[in-house]
């Protein structure tokens, strides 16, 4: 089974999420700069929705790259990251109208730990096919973002119960550890071509 | 003609079928736990529906890889394919905000019943095209699954009536046995590469 | 320039009008077969439009078949053609929700001539560009359909003020004209493959 | 690192946009013309948003051309243009619902602005890929449209203020610069071609 329909297939989900997410900013009534105001703390929330739908898109291209065959267990390991990012667009507009306020930003976070479980799982499923010699294996090394990240996500759903935006805090502090780029699978892609 | 295209255009129906279904979960009001309790049969009706496109994906993913020409025929089961299936967010949206009530579950096992015969009757176009001899229809074998699931869709239909959930129960299990990945088809997929 | 990202942006864009269409209609409050009527005419109509959608999709697949390069004109002339679908879930849905009265079914008869305009623009620009003795100019030949088709979508707009539904009768009547497949183009295909 | 699942993920996101601006356009609920009246101004804010959309994606597709690989910080240059485009919905919604009112007017100017400079920053981010002798920095030569058209968006932003329609009259005229394709590009591929 060749991967170009899972790509494909991959990349028009994640185009939705990242596009419709924009629908739960409702279009204020009024046409002054006060109008707008409440509809900053949903703006916010889509920043780092948009920026973290970005970095699972940037992360998926680099890894199936490293993919190339793909069994079912794949596609379905695929499928279940894709439920659980399409599930952000929910959890952003309630944690956003309701000014990042405990519960919903704890469900937020639960939504990028499942993610990033779903997205564990994925990668394992591949190693798996591909064996513990694999090229992914190898670009992987220790993943330490991997295993910290979870772990920041498990911190921002406990103090979100602390005070407002502080589990957002955490949350937008997981998101710039993976902005920048995975140069590990870069490094591996580069010395492949060689 | 060649099937790039129609695979290109049925994996944006479907990307986008399995993404807008997320829309029919309206984000509460309430910021508690307990605002979230409404939304919950929506969820299960979305967790199940995100399963079957994810079912008919992977079917038709592993189907269009025997298939070598498309003609218009093709073209037009496959259309009707996905208007059957492009109707689960209206069904899966009725269906949970009713709590599984008698006719909303009964529309949804509609839905699943006629896109199941939609399925089939894509797949008789194809091997009408391709001859009784073709490696989809040798792939399909006796077909077990794909007649065994219509008969459970009504008998979802008929007994949603009983007791509210009843319906759903016999959905979810007849989506378990199209979990199993379509491992015929695999098999000579695997064959015609040696 | 290459066809490619031509076709897969107007692939992307078709598929959500298609799917999107469905968003019209609402999801009734009760759980009884009554509640569902009210939501029968939006359902007629929608069927309609994705039936028309198939259509354009269809004959836009053929019709690029036959196109080897795209200029910044062809580009311009396509947009032009979505521009005039994507308007179809409006006027689908106020159409459908008012019953088929005279105003909505011009309306929707209009986006129908103009979208066929647009087709016809369209041809006209790759025609424009492939010279008078290209394949695609030999493909359509008399082009009888292309030309009858306006006429009817006129005569339905006009009718539209006489009886509800009788706009709609014209626009079905014109579907089916295109429903059978543009056997000109596939003859031209097959033969430039001999 | 290919650029085709970034030029498939752009388009998909720009079909989005492209067709979810559509849902700005609520359908009224009478079924005469008046009722109709109250959706010029969205429909004019929606042709505007659907003719720059087009220009970027005809502009994006134009550059895309000339890129051979790309690079992490490419990616996250375009993912950030994305994202600025992906706000012309709400902003071309809140300006049409406000028939052209000052602030509204502003925020799509300011909408426009940062995509444009987002646009600089990827053509500059592919630049200093690809080097200052690359066929992209010769394509561009002087750029002065890329230069004239933020002085024009800021024009616009000023004179909202002044009277309804003045910032719409300045945004649809840097728009009318742009839909002349750009030869500069066109003219290089083609002598590449040679």
């Amino acid at each position: 089974m060749g991967k170009t329909r899972l790509e494909a297939f991959s990349d028009g989900v994640l185009a939705i999420i990242i596009t419709i997410m924009v629908l739960e900013m409702k279009v204020p009534h009024g046409a002054t700069l006060d109008a707008l105001w409440p509809v900053l703390p949903v703006f916010l929330s889509y920043v780092l929705s948009f920026v973290y739908v970005g970095i699972y898109w940037n992360n998926h291209h680099h890894m199936l790259h490293l993919v190339r065959s793909v069994s079912g267990g794949i596609l379905w390991a695929n499928l279940h990251l894709l439920f659980w990012l399409s599930l952000l667009p929910f959890a952003t507009g309630w944690m956003g109208e309701n000014h990042f306020a405990a519960v919903p930003s704890a469900l937020y976070g639960t939504v990028l730990l499942m993610a990033a479980l779903a997205y564990w799982i994925l990668q394992r499923s591949i190693i798996r096919v591909q064996g513990p010699e694999s090229a992914l294996a190898g670009a992987l090394g220790r993943d330490w973002k991997g295993k910290l990240s979870p772990l920041i996500y498990v911190a921002g759903i406990v103090f979100s119960a602390c005070a407002p935006g502080l589990g957002m805090g955490f949350y937008a502090g997981a998101a710039l550890l993976w902005l920048v780029p995975d140069r590990r699978i870069e490094r591996v892609v580069a010395q492949s071509h060689d």
